[in-house]
Parts: structure tokens; sequence; C-alpha cells
């Protein structure tokens, strides 16, 4: 058989071709399979129309061995990826006896019946074979066509991404004699072109392992890729090129890389608070609750953080973190200020009894800025118990003004601040940080 | 000239089809010339390779009358656009003398000669017009091809999108006697099937109004789309066709239909609060801030919401929101019960001095779960100040067993729960509710 070395990836629906969503399966998916060596040369997106999917289905199965589709999989009238798949394949629909029961037991699960119209997605093409989708009512499909494998999976990325993982990749033939090792690492306190200029000539075009940057909000990643025939890398492993070049960018980069691969930001700060045994509290006032909600991503968080106050109000921080009154005074310093998030800390690390307590105050925007505060003012205080009396710090940063920016770099920054903390590199400076 | 009634977007970029970096232009292109009443009709994204640009070109010239190109217009051996648009026009490419001056000025500005390589931006195909880029150094490029027009753009949204704005616009040939009206409206507390069947015949695909629906979450959007001639709808008002569908589409989802367009759930529910004077609060276990995180993306939430408490662990619980200790004891219901839930609510409420307040509490997993309460398990707490004293209701669901889902869903069932109420409709179900 054929290996799959190149692959295409079809999503469909009006609601993309429109502009009324945004596709992400097809990076998503792409990536996953560029991790394991396989190239996507082509993403298309095309509407809740039969013909339309029918003929690019038809294109792809002739150009690559392996498609991949998203969406249309769905038990509406607008939902004709199974359609159109029948019609590339040139067979007729047929009901799937498993996928019936697999979506009956799906609703009975949730005490209810099922509705008659999602019978409709128990059909499928003659040979074609179904995947079961744990999570919705939807499953994939999986047809051959010639010497293309075509998967047809559902729009939804929590449902899509699972079954991706449990049915598509066993399902794969991996390229062979062309070996691919890749990593990324994460960074949080330092911008982009910062990151750039100390890995210099590591990002050149011409090394054996490509080195690039991406910028998602607060946190920079540096993709690491090596790729090659065993005469191209002259004779060197893939993977020790690359855990060479990862080793030099921790080293250029260090202590702001934070965690590599699919670890995240407060996964990494649990880890770090959990060695210590030390126990996390929030005080978050203009984040309303993000931070905690971040940290609470985490599956086991409760074993570090403890909870918190969302002190939205300026009485809710009087009275839930036992900020003086006389901070809201007219002419003391005010709900955005070095004292008020201080105040918020300590307070919290307090009632809390933890060990460590991160609090934020600041102008998330649109409303509420003044030449002294803009919008995007933020002020971040940590608190952490001592060996005598507790300690405190706070700084001042300007994030980018955008409410929802603002927002997240403000929790994701306060979560840079714990780390260096905790690796006792208190004295680093961190992005967007004002003097 | 014939109008530009549909459109196709061709995104050119290895870090695209590899799944490296996410293309939002696509969407954006798409809901810009939607709003202008043009159907796009294809995205589709190739890598930085001559003959994939160059074929794509060909392709979709015959297929639609407006092609919007993005990418590959850089100054490197990687950029191919303006060599592929050459090609798919069987033309030469020529140095505009007028696009060489914009180059040297833009380095002129920044106090620095143009480097050499930047020369060969200025090439254009023969019969091509060059479009200005103010903010960056690749100027766009705009021919035309039989009855097609191509303009090729920047990647790099900044430069794009005001390019797109002074250069793309203009040019545009819009639809006319084909006119286009679309809503877009919300609903929480239906499955997409449920909604399915209650608009039954509205969801063909042959009546004048397309309406289709897409779930994200615990939220179903019902897009409704008229668009033809003034024979194909005889006559009358597309605006006033999709005005008359939506009221139906709202009449048989009542009282589930929460927004329209752009407007969130916590910004619908933040509106019922202000229109009646209420102030919210809430009490958050599972949901650890996510909630409150949601109610503060809305700009102005403070009108409304006064904050809350994350009560992650049964201490905090006792301690900030007043839950009997009893309730934790052996053989007491536990953190996840109809009684704890309802007096983290009474709690919160007379603690915050609000009119409502929503407490949530269950086990998001992916430990914790038992056979009596297994993961997905969320019980739901309002309580609202009535005339003489507080009122409490409580509600047990079950969500699909992923932790950020139920995660998520947990928290727009609350909203969704608080808004029932507002209304006055208590009484009916919400998705995903266990008897």
């Amino acid at each position: 058989m054929n290996a799959h070395e190149r692959a295409a990836v079809l999503s469909a629906g009006d609601e993309l071709t429109l502009g009324q969503a945004l596709d992400t399966n097809s990076r998503w998916i792409s990536d996953q399979l560029l991790s394991r060596g396989i190239i996507t040369v082509e993403h298309i997106t095309v509407p809740d129309d039969l013909a339309a999917i029918g003929q690019t289905l038809t294109r792809l199965m002739n150009a690559v061995p392996l498609v991949i589709c998203t969406g249309g999989l769905g038990p509406t009238q607008d939902d004709l990826t199974r359609q159109a798949l029948a019609e590339a394949l040139a067979e007729p629909l047929l009901e799937d006896e498993q996928a019936v029961q697999q979506i009956e037991a799906f609703f009975a699960a949730r005490g209810r019946p099922m509705p008659s119209i999602n019978r409709i997605q128990a059909l499928r093409p003659r040979s074609a074979g179904v995947l079961p989708n744990p999570l919705g009512t939807a499953p994939g499909l999986h047809a051959r066509a010639g010497r293309c494998d075509i998967f047809c999976l559902p729009g939804p990325p929590r449902e899509m991404q699972p079954m991706f993982a449990t049915s598509v990749l066993p399902r794969l033939r991996l390229p062979s004699g062309r070996a691919l090792a890749t990593r990324t690492l994460h960074a949080q306190g330092l911008s982009e072109s910062e990151i750039a200029m100390r890995l210099g000539e590591l990002m050149g075009r011409a090394g054996r392992v490509l080195v690039g940057t991406t910028a998602s909000g607060a946190i920079v990643s540096c993709r690491l890729r090596c790729q090659g025939s065993a005469e191209e890398l002259a004779g060197r492993e893939p993977q020790q090129l690359v855990d060479d070049a990862a080793a030099e960018v921790q080293r250029r980069l260090d202590p702001y890389i934070f965690a590599e691969g699919e670890q995240s930001l407060p996964a990494a700060v649990r880890e770090l608070l959990i060695q210590r045994s030390h126990t996390l509290a929030v005080v978050e006032s203009c984040t309303g609750g993000m931070l905690g909600s971040m940290l609470t991503e985490v599956p086991g968080s409760s074993a570090a953080f403890v909870g918190g106050w969302i002190t939205y109000s300026n009485q809710s921080k009087q009275r839930d973190a036992g900020v003086p009154a006389a901070i809201f005074a007219t002419g003391g310093p005010g709900a955005v200020s070095r004292q008020c998030a201080q105040a918020m800390a300590l307070g919290g690390l307090q009632r809390a009894s933890a060990h460590q307590c991160l609090a934020i105050t600041g102008i998330a925007g649109p409303e509420g800025g003044t030449s002294d505060k803009p919008v995007g003012t933020v002020w971040i205080a940590l608190a952490s118990q001592g060996p005598q009396q507790p300690t405190v710090q706070a700084r001042r940063f300007l994030f980018v003004p955008d409410r929802a920016n603002i927002r997240d770099w403000a929790c994701k920054t306060a979560l840079g601040m714990l780390r260096l903390s905790l690796l006792g590199r208190a004295d680093l400076p961190l992005l967007a940080e004002q003097p």
C-alpha cells in the first residue's frame, strides 16, 4: 500500500465560506499530520452544496493519497457530506446498524430518546466504514477510492479532535525513509522580535533544523523541525539535531521558556507549585475570574489552587480582600494602583491561608482610561508567605488597548510573574512592563 | 461589465498549509464581501509553490468573476504570487517604475536605503496594475483575465486590510438587481436536532430564505440568508423576506433565542439585568471563575455584575459562601448536590447584597466521577431576592464528559437559567437537564 506522504484538508460549511465563522480545523489537522511527517498540500473550504463538496472530493481523491474532510455530518438538510461522498464514490447510501445503535446510545446516556431526524447520521456509502464519535451524534466515515483514503469527521473541534486521535491516526500509513523530528517550545515574557534577535542565525532558512516563531497573544512559540533523507542529514538523526537546537534555543531564552508541546502556562505553573507544596489564591478585578478559569482548565488543579475572589467592585475589594477604604477615597491612589494591587494580594493571601496570592487590577476599557492611567494599564501583585511575614511585589504593565487582549495578557503575565518568582528570578523584566 | 456576484479567496503560504499558522484573511475578506452582497464560494490555501498557485489561479479565473489572493508578495525566494499570476495570464513580468519609487520611499521614510532584494517586489505582469501599500514593502496587484478580476494582496492582516479598503472595495462591481439580506439568531437551551425539528420546512434548501444552523458548544446559531433577482423573489424585498422568516424562527424557538448578530449571551443577560436594575453575583466551584470571566468580557459589565467567589475548595465554600459544614460531613450530600448549590447561591446573594446570584458546583473530571455522580454532573442554583425573603431554584445537568466542554456548558447554561428566570419562564427545561 502506498504511504500517506501528502494530504489535503476539505472543510464544508456556508458559515465558513461566507466568513461568518473561522475554520480552525484545517490548521489543527495539518499540524497533526506534519508532526508525523505527512505534508498537507491544500486546504479548501466549500459551501453546504452537494455538487461543490462532491466535485472537490473527486478532484482531491485523484490528486493526493489522503483526504481529511470536516463538517457537513450533522442531522439537518444542510449537512451534505455523507451524500457527496456517496456520489464521489458512485455508491448508494445505506443505514449502518452499528451507527444507529451508537447514536441511540448517545441519547440514552442522556435520558432522551433519539429524535427521528438523527437517524440520517447513521447513513454511510456502501463501501465506507463508520468511525465512532463518543462526544456527539455525528459518526465519522472512512472510505477508500483508488489509492486515496478519505476520512470525514464532524466539524466541532471538540468532537473532531478526539476522533482524529482514535480513528484517523491508527489508520495512517506514515512515510518511511524520510525521517522527521519536531519540537515546540513556548516562551512568556519576551517579544517575538527580542526572541528573533536572541536566536539570530538559528532562524536562517539554510540550517538543517528550521526554527520559526509564532506569537499568539502573550505567548511566543518556537517551532523546530528537521526533515530529510539520510544523505541530506549527513547520517545524523533528525531527533538529535532537533534536540541540540532546542537546547540552544532554551539556553538563549532562559528562563522564559515555560513549557513544551501541549503543556500550557497554567499547567507549568501548577507543576512548579506542586513541586514546592505551595498553594495559590487569586484576587481578580478587571480579569473578572479569567485567571481562576485558566488555572482550573488544568485537570487536578485543586492540588495547588484553592480559589479566590472576583472583586469587581470597590466595595467587594474592601469587603472580601480587606483593601483599606482610604485607597478609594478622594485623593487616594484608587483601584488601579500599586497600593490597591498589593492590598488585594496580601488580603487574599491571609484570608485564603495560601502560600502565594496573585492580584490583578487594571483598566480593560474601552471606557475608563485617563491620561495618567490609559486603557491597558494593569497592576499585578504577588504576595508570598515569608519565614516571618508575607512579602509582596507589584509591577505595572501597559498592554495593547483592546479589552480581550488586555485581560488575556494580564492573566498570562500574572502567571509569568509567579513563575519567575518561584524560580528565584523575580529580578527579570517581563514584556510590556512599565518603569 | 459583469457584476462580481461570486468570489473565491486564495491564500498562499507553506506555514498555512503545514498548519504552523492560522489563515484569518479568508474569513475576513469573505465577511467584507458578504456584507456587500458578494457570495464567496471557495477558500483555498496552497503552499509557496509556483505550479500550485498558478494552476489554482487559472482554475478560479474560469470559475468566478472575482478572485482575491493573499500572501506570496514578499521579497524572498519563497514569494511566488507575482510569477504565478504572470504565468496564469501568459504574460511577462515587467518592473513598474512607480512601484520602485513607492518601495524606495517606504525605506527612505525609515531612514534606510532599499535593500536590492526588495526590487523584485516592483515586478508586475504586463497588463496588471499596481496597488499601493502604505504600511509595507509589498505592493498589491490587480489584473483582469477574461471576465474575472484578480486582486493580489500581501498576507499580513495589518497591511492587507487597509489595502482591501482603499484599493479593492472601490473596484468592486456590486451585484445590482440581486439584493441580499442576512440575519443570524442565537439560541441557548435547545439541541440542534430539536431546533431542526421545530424549524422543519423552513430549513429546506428550496425556500427563498435559506435557514441553516451551526452548533458551537452550548449555543446554536440560526443563519438566515435571502438572495435573488427581482423575478426570483417575485418582487419582494430580501430584507422583508428575511425579517419574516426571522420572526417565524423566533416564534418557533421562543423564548430560547437570546440574541442576534454579534451580541453574546453574557451581553444579552447584562441587558436584561440592567432593564430590571438588578445586580448579579456568582459563586463558582468547578468553573473556577469562568462564569465571572464571561460576564466581564462585556464592556460596561460592572453596571450589573458585582463580583463573586471562586470557592474551589470545600473550605472556601464554607468560609466565603457560608455553606454549612454538615453538607461535607460523612453521610452528607457533598459538594456536588442540590443542597450545596443552593447554599452557595443563597450565601453569595446575601454576602454580595445582590438581586441575583448564580452558583455552580460539579464534576469537571477527568477524575472524581462516581456511578451516582459521573463526570459531567453539574448542579446550578439561582438565588433571587424576593419581596419577603430570597428564593432559590437548583437544576441538575449532565454534560458531555470533557473538562473544557463541561465548564463551558455549565457557564452558558447558568446564564440561560438566569435568562429564563428573568423572563418569568423558569418552568421551561434546558438542554442536558436531568430529572
